[in-house]
């Protein structure tokens, strides 16, 4: 859309005011100019990006998604007022380019799960910094829950549909969750009957709850993965696998028969994406379509590896990994756009002056502004490291079920801080932040369910909560903590040296901006909160005589220890990338970076710390008092600090968010037209 | 929608399952029957109902807007997927629809503002409880606050305009913001330049950054209320004035010659509302048309009763409040929808049992669900004691200063907790709280930017601390605080009082659910944090010697001050209309609401509590054990609190949100049917 506002008279004076942050971002071009003949030395903003993708830097990926989506026109629709409609076949356009342009043509396959997975970190690493969420969101779907679906549960009889999805000549669905049921899908209703006769399985949903619900690419798919209960002829259910049931007639959008398919409907977000529902009515699969990793019918017979039901379910869902890593990544990127986005609306938009003549000052001279936004970008940093850790882990593929669980924690802390700051970045733009040219909106609105899909976060952290209690339990028969639960092991002079009075009470600044400190405290709460947890579930075990009801009475403090364990590994990990960062410029400001996110956390839990007697009430102020002025210091290196996130400037796409130029220009270039008078008949009364 | 979802199998047995929380429901269902020979018995409900909206009953405006609005078609939209276009025609429709039936008839006129401003209260509080609240920002935006500058800026010779304004014969629109300029309006850019030649005024857009922007309504409107900087032909700047510009050619959408007006487009929300921009170029208006309560030009001399232009432009400011009150009200009712779709669904949702074969339990059986849900629940009652308050005030206009602070402290309270809480409420309702049927999203997005406009919320609240700070001087030199801050006089005792180690440490149940208690407590922290602010104000003005640099250093402090003292008057209120309720069923159970809400606003500022000593650890620890005991207790009857809120059951409109019927049934009601195959030709390859 082109600007229909022009300047046909002269710039405001207001505007003219000296932008103070903004010469930040200067002092560092004028650095480049200065080092223009040692063509080697990288900026800060560039070292930061650089630290930030450490184990997935994959280049050659990231050049050629960059090459394909700053080129192709499809990717460069700036309209915002489309229909669900329009936007899905939009999505579904940009999908197949991208799945012909990488995947067709090898830089990456779905086996790429188990060998190389940095690949994969990579890819989602670039388009998730794409202005609309439902793009990523609709090439996870086919290939990394569709496609991994085969991958993981299937054998190889079925990996050779690989090659097929992964290049979208077999679009596929994943039809998990049903409409009665999301969270406990151990309870799944719809069902696979065996018939020996035809050695086949029905496929049937029995209830109106069993439906399958949320699928997406349901338009779209010619397969779907349904995960529904295998009941042999002998009536035996073997609770939920997954099969493939061919949907549609090949190639083409007609049903085939007894599956009805239905549009979900509009949404909060996502509109690019097409989730339908889906019901099986008598549809016949022959019974090599069970995917049969885990269990599988040979001559009418079944028979799994695992035999606990428990575990062997547990065994089908820990594919739902890549799902939750692929949310940790792509929600921290779309958290970077919009910071990156407030960030630079904040340099240039000037309100208020010492008196109603003098020039005005950056609204990010405000102390609210930067105690609002400066923790954001530290933790936004935090979450970096902790990719970086994950990344390499989920590279090595070293005891899976360690990173099974750090992945479910960090989903869960990244999304709901994700969500959560975006309505806080919303209003710290005012009005221009609720335009549909901020952007804000639209990858808040499409964001934000990621902290439902793949795993409500209550439920994870849930099992984050379980995994520490069975290891605590270990630990007293005698097996001592391991990997990133190791801290955990020092709990008992842990819970001693935190009540040392003269370290509780200690509040120079030294001391509070040590790591040491911040370490301490973090490990002090978790295992402080790991034995309370322990305490409270057996306390409620005792008065309830029932594990079920015991659980759930303790929900809070196993929320709260979830949590409080996952930040502490977050910061351990920062820390240990600090530490070891031998470029003093970066190690400098990501030291200050990693002491405000620290800071921060504790402060976030004042309740928590104040009450356990951990920190005295002057050692609070303290911190208080050096978060303002961390705040403030790291506030006027804003602008290299966002620009260090290293998100494409082409894909900012927000009036807001430039880099460069007027502000007022880059909004005039995104704004509406005239009315038009045919939509508007009605305001002739 | 018609629902495209049979149900031609049996209803699933996990849905059978007794759902325990409806059965409060049916309790009362019950006691109705019981009660059917004693008819005049209200249910406890109807109590709660009939309690929140004391002082605006105004029963003849209610009956008719809910017989227009439940009868005419044009409110019955279920279409979700619908174009900005064609939303801002339906709901000019509906705005239409509305001004004939109600203002027409004379039920209110914009002279009510003076007259009975109950009447716009009702009216606000039936219409915000529409699911799309750009019905009620149009509204608002021709009726208060063009109409609103008409009859408050202007004299009688404007006035003769209101009957053709709320009748919406003529439409008008308010352009105060400016692209550059939103919350300094004092700074605005747009000129009024007077022409002694022709007594008129030159209406001009100096700079693009003077480009009015955000004006509702500029897409229908025939004349706006123009804020522009008066000055003369000597060049006298007299500051900012209203002058009403006719912008359209008569009854239609031709726009007079020098005006230029655009679509500020898309948004993130309140699709319905035609905001658009305005530039003028030499547009002249006879000299009657300033606005000329405050300033008028007579003979071509300027002269005004109020000779400060300070003083002068917060008399022009002050008629914001309309605005202001209407945010609060309105988004209460908004986050009671919320809350309601939010709480039956999580009575009618089931989700894990204590087996995999047993009958799952509703989410609400959860802590953590009755943690998150109940503080809201109570939070709105106190809101609704406050808004009681504050529209005795409104009626009666004593003070009105007094009251343009409270309500601007009370705006920005609501509203960002409405904001916020929805944010929380739609991750509570999980995936079908992100589907279009569960009207979240929608009202969430639009209720949104009630944090910005009307004045930006942390504006806002530094309006409130300046106003204590000044009465705190005042107070100084033997001037007594009056009226809503009289409680601050007793500061000094207060300080020591809760200083007494024996209250400090007294953690038993009584004390802690005492109303004395939690007032001391909210009257402490304000108290403590006024001489905390004015200190640290003073210090910092020795350290810049700069007013203006001083107040922004001290804006943390500030700012908390400002909310402290806006929840200290809601608490007071609430529990003064609790003690002096002699229904004892009723008080009952707005007394366990009420010290909810104290114990949980208490909660949410440990920080402050604990660190200035007020609140000793064990004393912390046993508000957070009774926060959960209350959560749980109330739980019980979140049915029946949530019926009392009385929304308009035809105009809650969610699938998730129905009083009656089958969860599954009425979401499969509001889904979408099949795809269509001319929208997904792409999906062939």
């Amino acid at each position: 859309m082109t600007s229909q506002i022009s300047e046909p008279y002269k710039i405001g004076d207001g505007y003219k005011a000296m932008l103070q942050f903004q010469s930040t971002n200067v002092n560092e071009n004028q650095q480049i100019l200065n080092d223009q003949n040692s063509k080697n030395k990288l900026t800060l903003s560039d070292k930061l990006k650089n630290w930030s993708i450490q184990g997935f830097e994959n280049h050659n990926i990231r050049d050629e998604l960059n090459r394909i989506m700053s080129t192709s026109e499809i990717f460069k629709s700036n309209e915002l007022d489309i229909t669900k409609e329009a936007n899905r076949v939009l999505v579904l356009k940009q999908v197949l380019e991208i799945t012909r342009g990488i995947f067709e043509k090898g830089l990456i396959q779905i086996t790429d799960l188990r060998d190389d997975p940095s690949k994969i970190l990579a890819f989602i690493d670039i388009v998730s910094q794409f202005d609309d969420p439902s793009l990523m969101t609709k090439l996870i779907v086919n290939n990394f829950l569709f496609g991994a679906a085969v991958f993981n549960l299937g054998t190889d009889r079925h990996h050779k549909l690989l090659p097929d999805i992964q290049s979208g000549r077999l679009l596929g669905c994943f039809a998990m969750t049903e409409l009665g049921h999301g969270s406990n899908v151990r309870s799944l209703e719809t069902t696979a009957t065996y018939d020996p006769k035809t050695d086949e399985f029905i496929i049937q949903t029995p209830y109106r709850t069993s439906t399958k619900w949320w699928i997406g690419n349901a338009a779209h798919a010619q397969i779907a993965s349904v995960f529904a209960r295998l009941i042999m002829d002998d009536g035996k259910d073997h609770e939920v696998h997954c099969f493939l049931v061919p949907i549609r007639k090949s190639n083409g959008f007609d049903l085939l028969p007894g599956v009805k398919i239905g549009d979900v409907g509009a949404k909060f977000g996502l509109h690019g994406v097409d989730n339908g529902w889906i019901q099986f009515d008598k549809v016949r699969i022959p019974s090599s379509n069970l995917l049969d990793r885990f269990g599988s019918v040979e001559n009418g017979v079944y028979s799994s590896p695992i035999k606990n039901p428990s575990r062997r379910f547990a065994n089908i869902l820990a594919q739902m990994i890549t799902g939750r890593i692929t949310i940790s990544f792509g929600s921290t990127r779309t958290l970077k756009s919009g910071i990156i986005i407030a960030t630079r609306y904040a340099c240039k938009r000037l309100q208020f002056g010492p008196t109603s003549t003098s020039p005005e000052i950056p609204i990010l001279s405000y102390p609210t502004h930067q105690l609002a936004i400066m923790p954001m970008i530290a933790s936004t940093y935090a979450f970096d490291a902790i990719k970086i850790y994950l990344g390499k882990r989920f590279q090595e593929r070293t005891d899976e079920a360690e990173i099974h669980v750090l992945a479910s924690g960090l989903k869960a802390i990244t999304s709901q801080f994700t969500t959560v700051s975006l309505v806080e970045l919303r209003k710290l733009c005012g009005g221009h932040g609720y335009a549909g040219y901020s952007r804000l909106g639209k990858i808040l609105s499409s964001i934000d369910v990621g902290r439902t899909f793949e795993g409500d976060n209550t439920l994870l952290l849930q099992q984050v909560a379980k995994d520490l209690l069975t290891q605590f339990k270990k630990e007293y028969s005698g097996n001592k903590f391991t990997g990133t639960l190791k801290y955990l092991g020092k709990n008992t002079s842990l819970l001693l040296s935190g009540m040392n009075p003269i370290t509780t009470m200690r509040s120079d600044d030294t001391h509070l901006l040590s790591f040491q400190f911040l370490l301490d405290c973090m490990e002090f709460r978790s295992s402080k909160l790991l034995i309370q947890s322990a305490q409270t579930v057996s306390k409620n075990y005792k008065k309830t005589k029932e594990s079920f009801t015991a659980w759930n009475q303790s929900l809070e403090i196993l929320i709260h220890l979830a949590k409080a364990h996952t930040e502490t590994i977050i910061l351990q990990k920062f820390i240990e990338k600090v530490q070891i960062e031998k470029d003093l410029e970066l190690s400098s400001i990501l030291k200050k970076l990693c002491q405000l996110y620290g800071l921060y956390i504790i402060r976030e839990d004042f309740e928590f710390f104040r009450n356990s007697n951990y920190l005295k009430k002057g050692k609070a102020k303290a911190i208080i008092k050096l978060i303002g002025q961390l705040c403030s210091d790291l506030s006027q290196q804003a602008m290299v600090l966002v620009k260090g996130f290293g998100n494409e400037e082409y894909m900012i796409n927000s009036a807001l968010g430039m880099e460069e130029g007027d502000l007022y220009e880059n909004i005039c270039k995104q704004v509406g037209g005239p009315f038009t008078k045919d939509n508007y008949i009605q305001s002739k009364l």
